[in-house]
């Protein structure tokens, strides 16, 4: 009977023909959808969703907080002063990241010692300090090694990343930097603070890549605006992301999380 | 015999008047340039002459010390880890001052207490810190208003300058902060860290003038480059100036000092 019709009709089975057509069309363009998201979702969790500025409320921090946990990144970074705040919004369903000495680094080791025991007493998982960057240039190297071992103790089992703020640093300088994170027991070497004069560079990733002990973590921090530069920076061996770009750009495409 | 001389050469005479008026003319500029440099001086005496970037070496530090002892400042700002080795330059002949929770302002309240104490202990006389904007802006006052309380009763009897970051305020929220200094016990308001989007402007200071109460030490710092933006400032109110380039003014000027 249908049959019937169709002959009888041959434009209904072209319209037929055409829903399949456009039905495969839409299958195929979610399934390109579904696979971008999640290679998106697998960017993030590299992402430490990042939100220091000293203007941001506790409202902001819920956010940050939410997001984190909607969008699976590996951890939230935000000021120590809201890390008991941000701790029990998370209940565990998200690390939290803080950052001490920050962003001048000049603060005397055991400040930042303090300041680390503290924040993990808070509720801090990880930890990113800013390097004794006048230190260096005074050309006491052991001054700065020392302050990062001696946060890391502080630290316990608890990540530390070290900033060298690569911006304010000479190529000679960067490198001495690898050398003295590589052996501090620091977990990443982290390029930027997004507080100086600029952000992570792939240079500097490579640059990084290529002076570090095997196995240090890597984070490329400030100025990371889109998933294009994220895998760049993946690709040129960065194994940590500070950023709060990508959460938000996915935050537009997918507001109900995925 | 002279006289004679003088009368049959008249031109002698004639030399010898115009020598005087010379001598004149550089005696009565010398003794302007005596009182200008006075007044320097007497504005050199409200000046923290500051070095806080994270890229200062000791030897800048060491120059900052004595720069300040030759030049007879109020005190010298530097970053804390330099208080040790400061206070030793100086040996009592010029103040070591220092920042904490800095520039930010958004450590907690007992990493800001604990840097006090052991700054002071480190032979700072006076501290410099930032106030909490983020909990200002979160509405919670009262943090604030007890974050400076702790940080004072940790700094005893040395003085504690409250800096409000005046660039990053509204008008209501610059007005807040004064209350809220004048109630903390405080010995100084203070504009402006000079790591964020604006330093200290006239309205600014006539505004903390009409606002804090009476007694309260009020320090305009950032973006004074000239003793004409000094005097300004100290006309509106301002009692304390945070800079370095008075300094280097005069001793492009006077290089051995006055």
């Amino acid at each position: 009977m249908g049959g019937d019709v169709k002959r009888r009709h041959p434009w209904l089975l072209l319209m037929n023909q055409l829903t399949k057509i456009a039905e495969m069309r839409y299958n195929i363009f979610r399934i390109y959808l579904r696979k971008v998201l999640m290679e998106k979702a697998e960017i993030l969790k590299f992402v430490d969703h990042t939100l220091l500025l000293q203007t941001a409320t506790k409202d902001d921090i819920k956010t940050v907080v939410e997001d984190g946990i909607k969008y699976g990144v590996a951890s939230v970074c935000i000021p120590s002063c809201y890390v008991k705040y941000a701790a029990s919004l998370a209940q565990g369903r998200v690390k939290i990241c803080t950052v001490i000495g920050f962003p001048l680094g000049n603060d005397t080791t055991d400040v930042k010692c303090f300041q680390a025991a503290r924040a993990i007493d808070d509720g801090a998982s990880e930890i990113d300090m800013v390097a004794n960057v006048g230190m260096l240039r005074s050309g006491d190297a052991e001054y700065v090694l020392n302050d990062i071992k001696a946060v890391k103790d502080a630290c316990g089992d608890h990540v530390l990343k070290v900033i060298i703020e690569t911006c304010l640093l000479t190529q000679e300088e960067k490198v001495e930097m690898c050398r003295i994170v590589s052996e501090s027991g620091a977990d990443f070497i982290k390029t930027s603070t997004g507080f100086s004069t600029g952000g992570a560079t792939r240079e500097d990733v490579a640059l990084m890549k290529e002076n570090v002990r095997e196995g240090l973590g890597i984070k490329a921090a400030g100025g990371i605006r889109s998933f294009d530069d994220a895998q760049d920076f993946i690709r040129l061996g960065a194994t940590r992301l500070g950023t709060s770009a990508l959460v938000k750009i996915l935050k537009a495409e997918t507001p109900n999380g995925y």
